[in-house]
């Protein structure tokens, strides 16, 4: 059993509108001093399988196919025990 | 200039409907071996201060205030310069 976490985060070159919402909105309750913001999507996610080298090309399948939209958004992943 | 990373997790015992969907849909195409995934929220930001202590309180205060539902959610955060 591997625990993976992956991160998907809109490319820098890439308006992100949610993250300039946030940055909005924390502004208007006083948090000045933010100068910008973000916002990607974190995965948690248990594999059964004990083999980080099958593992890691499984993740990477999986973020090619399903999790990333690889036109507008990076991708990366770790793996722990 | 400090750089944050925000992280948001829905808490262990509160169920994760987007999570089961996204399993759901890797277990459908394929990736069997996806015993569970669970989202959360990820946000980078950069801060205009340079007082770690001062941005700690400030992250602690957004998360608090705007970033995460404590009711169901977890929030931790790191600091890099």
């Amino acid at each position: 059993m591997l625990k993976a976490t992956v991160y998907v985060t809109i490319k820098k070159s890439v308006l992100d509108p949610q993250g300039v919402a946030v940055q909005g909105a924390l502004r208007s309750v006083g948090f000045q001093e933010v100068e910008s913001l973000r916002i990607g999507k974190y995965m948690e996610m248990t594999l059964d399988t004990d083999d980080r080298a099958v593992a890691e090309e499984r993740l990477k399948e999986m973020c090619e196919k399903l999790l990333a939209n690889t036109v507008i958004e990076d991708y990366r992943y770790e793996l722990e025990d």
